[in-house]
């Protein structure tokens, strides 16, 4: 039986407050593409879910067009002022470093200084958040405010960083289900102190898979993937291209789902796969009013999924969207920015979304012309003006089950959440009315 | 040769007045699912038809989900107060009674009596329509301003009615065409006095079917069916739902298509079936701010000829449509809610859709590129700017004449009534220009 | 290699003068559907394309439905009042005869001439133009402010006309390509001194046989027509239909192409057609607010190329459209009203959708997955909010670059002109990172 219900709303509440909970432990991490930042977030991720399988691959190792890159650690970095005061500090916010920096230990003057700045004008409090993942430089950011005080003088830019041959690490587990067929969850872990456009990814993703563990059936097998943005994917890709090809019916992305704005939708490339039309359906009725984006909206690892001759159905379900709010990419996008209410809506329509994979079907009438409902208890019996309007959605259920048609599909023609027809193709299927059928009866 | 014009507007509203007329005659009967009603009814439409058949199938036959319920007899009802005043009498309006109530003679307070009263808080001066077809019990109707008003004491509620196994019936005529492919009408006859949703179903089909065979040849045959809403279309349906799938290629339920609003176009399930493709070029030629409702919509027998399985062409053309007028299931639905124009524009709609049925075809240019019309008088000679407004329809006639669209298709692109287009064909068919072909000319 | 950069604005401005000279030459000379004028238009063109091959057909050859007229030829042609002053003179402007006269030499009362006068009282400064081709009649245009103030008394008509039979004459150049496949362009030759309704279109036609004859690589044969309007292009369809049928790609009508204002865009007949899709892809980039007809706007020689059986796939790019400015077909169309620049703004719309025939192809990505671009210094190395717009086209050109999708098809979706996109595939080509292939990869 197809028990749909959410475990209760008070329940779900401290599931964001757990999920919040963890972004915090996650914060401080200072994650990039590679090093021990992301390892260690892999392994706190492997003490939520001791499934987790944490796989590494040599730098240098080639991946289609990509090599992996050295790997990058850090332990300080700051630029001292000519009285030993630490103007900026790694320490205190590892936005202050640009990603990848290679080590320095130079004085120079303010003028010199300034060409290893980065600030944002429009944004005078925020400190961007700057990488060089593929040239080697140096760099600091900053607020604008500050870098506009900076007063003449000497300065001593220090970053101890390593860029060594290492390797690069991810995150993977498979939970299998009754069918071959799999679902691709894709989030990633290499944006250091970040709200929205980073750990609500990750810790999203983490409780989604407990819930999937939690479950006694699953029809179909779940591929959860923890992945560096862009080089992840692609080596990911690279390893399992052809299995994916043949097993991956539908997935989302990960990404940018925490905090407690408008939700959005990204498509993907082909814009009407399964993924798509589940993403759009759960969002229509969750927030009717939600944000469609289009393909040349996207960003994130959708890129390499979808991309030409691997064209995986994997689509994006978010919050605000990622280059789309000022906080991005800055220092703003804080543990304030996401919200145990963000996290959880974030959570809950993914989870929407995949119980929706589970329970699709091509429901289909067994009895010719409508049903006698009234016999069954299912219809008023007293026919009197405007008194079926409790009843219209099962006709209208009833009137499109012709076993060409999902559930899915009759869901978006009538305009009903999949999840409140669902009982009823149940109901009528226990009366002998209907019958549920995995493929569409079509006869082609 | 396609004579397409209308016996002229003054016989035509002599027409709507002969069906208001006969809608008149019909007002008094009681009519039911079942009964006397029923048959009265059916025996007047054969005075006016002579070749109309008259069914029978027993109480308790299975049709598909379903079971022909008992017949309903009713002679009196009515409701006495303390000092033999008949407070509600069912021979002053037959609504004054749920339909099928069982037989009852009791006294009972004001208060015990409000539990069988029925009537509408927000039309006050309405009796409604209610009926209990599948569940034996018994009530009055009455006006809110009345039942407002009743005041204590102890009442006398008196029903005669008889529930015993007995008959349903049904008429039905079969006009035989040049064709097998049939045309279906129906209509329905089971609802007591209210003139829009009832009479003006049954007197349009009768005027439609009186044309029909006044014409000398017939394309399609025609079967013309008078049932009892829902169950009697599905017992239609289970006696001859094989040949209906083979034959039927278009149809209309004809009903609500007496008063004098707006016209409005309920589609088949499929949506784009040759009945809706005409009914929607009718109309918006007719009206061009008809209301267009979608499958949703839906409420008579329709849902059963459209049902998943059956899926016959059949849509629906209507002046006020059901369930969205005021006066809908009350006594307000009187004679003067429908007139004589309401009646005969209804009527020509239909005799319109019908033709365009009759006549359509796949036109095809013989003479490549376009033909010189000016040789045959069918084009000014005399070139000047802004002269050729009169012949455009023609030209454009011509230029979509590639025997892959139809008539009707042609029509809709072009936007000019098949009335208007078709003179135009069997023009250039005369002058050895077109050929009038019955299929299309596609390679396929 | 693909160039496809214009030879510099200055030059072109320089064809646009270069073009209304053109004009200003052929403006007096007393074109008609046959006869001296079109033999001496033609001959004008020749001297500027040598190549041209100038046909003729006699009077009374068949065309499909249609015979070649008799040739009309005219020497002088006035109407003299009674003192001897010439009131309308063919001398001055040779619009003041209706085409295609036949002789006569009369005198009429003031009330008998008005018969054969044609005036416009909306317009009451301009002299119409008036034809009539298969009728023998005679006529004069005048301005309605002229004719409204000619006094009582006799007049003297003298048309110094001959019909007889003759010859119809067009001219015709085919440019050899790589490709067997063919382009048309036909233009028309007909009509007496007007600008935009006549000129512009041999006019701008010449410079783009110029510039095709210029080029040192063609993909495709191009076939140029200077014919008389309808009876000229239906002659010249009679003697090459099954040609044209099997090589014709796309093709424009150039009509109407040399005034100052907004483009315009008349459809085939299909509508979707290399030629329709590439002239809006131009058009929405050189004036976003460009008119869209349709097809029932049709008026010149497309109503032949795409009529039924013939459906050649051939559009209409235009400035002004005839039929559709009031100087249409009045002696208000004259060579103030078509400008250097209208005709430049013309030829260079027509240039670039050619270019776009010419160098569509269909990209295929070699990479799997996005290529890292900047190790190759495509892609900016340092990863910042809000930097990427400038390479923003060329992903998304990569991203629908998988081969099923034509150059031109991207373009579209993702609304950066092909002119822009052309050179991106040129560099990715030459990283090695795409393929670019003459047909679509996609199996069927």
């Amino acid at each position: 039986m197809s028990n749909f219900s959410d475990p209760g709303l008070s329940n779900e509440i401290s599931n964001g407050d757990k999920m919040h909970k963890m972004a915090k432990v996650l914060w401080p991490i200072a994650r990039s593409l590679t090093g021990d930042g992301v390892r260690e977030t892999l392994a706190f991720i492997k003490q939520e879910i001791s499934e987790l399988n944490i796989e590494s691959v040599p730098s240098g190792t080639t991946a289609f067009d990509w090599t992996v890159p050295k790997e990058w650690n850090i332990t300080d970095a700051y630029i001292e002022d000519n009285y030993g005061n630490k103007v900026v500090d790694f320490s205190k916010n590892n936005l202050h470093v640009v990603g990848y920096s290679i080590p320095v230990d130079t004085w120079l003057t303010r003028e010199e200084l300034d060409k290893y700045l980065h600030s944002l004008p429009k944004q005078k409090n925020a400190i961007p958040y700057v990488t060089s993942y593929y040239q080697e430089q140096w760099g600091f950011c900053l607020t604008h405010k500050q870098r506009s005080k900076l007063p003449a003088g000497k300065y001593h830019a220090v970053i101890k960083s390593t860029l060594r041959d290492g390797e690069l690490n991810y995150g993977e587990i498979i939970l299998k289900g009754a069918e071959d067929k799999e679902i691709l969850l894709s989030t990633y872990i290499c944006h250091p102190s970040m709200g929205n456009n980073e750990l609500s990814g990750p810790v999203v993703t983490t409780f989604l898979v407990k819930w999937l563990m939690s479950l006694k059936n699953r029809r179909f097998t779940y591929r959860i993937i923890f992945v560096p943005e862009t080089i992840g994917s692609i080596v990911y890709l690279s390893k399992h291209i052809e299995h994916l090809k043949k097993n991956i019916i539908a997935g989302y992305v990960v990404t940018c789902i925490g905090d407690n704005n408008c939700y959005s939708y990204l498509p993907s490339r082909n814009g009407n796969t399964l993924s798509d039309i589940i993403a759009q359906h759960v969002l229509s009725h969750i927030e009717p009013e939600y944000k469609q984006y289009t393909w040349l909206d996207r960003g994130s690892d959708e890129r390499q999924y979808c991309a030409p001759g691997v064209d995986l159905p994997i689509a994006t379900i978010m919050r605000s969207k990622y280059g789309e709010y000022p906080e991005y990419h800055t220092s703003l996008d804080d543990l304030k920015f996401i919200t145990s209410e963000g996290l959880n809506g974030g959570f809950l329509a993914l989870k929407k979304s995949i119980k929706i994979l589970e329970f699709n079907c091509y429901p289909k009438m067994i009895v010719i012309c409508e049903p006698q409902l009234g016999k069954r208890g299912l219809y008023p019996n007293l026919s009197t003006k405007g008194q079926k309007t409790g009843v219209r959605a099962m006709m209208n259920l009833i009137s499109y089950s012709d076993g060409e048609k999902s559930l899915l599909d009759i869901s978006v023609i009538i305009n009903i959440p999949f999840w409140e027809l669902l009982p009823m193709v149940d109901d009528l299927v226990s009366h002998g009315l209907m019958e549920k059928h995995k493929e569409c009866q079509l006869e082609k």
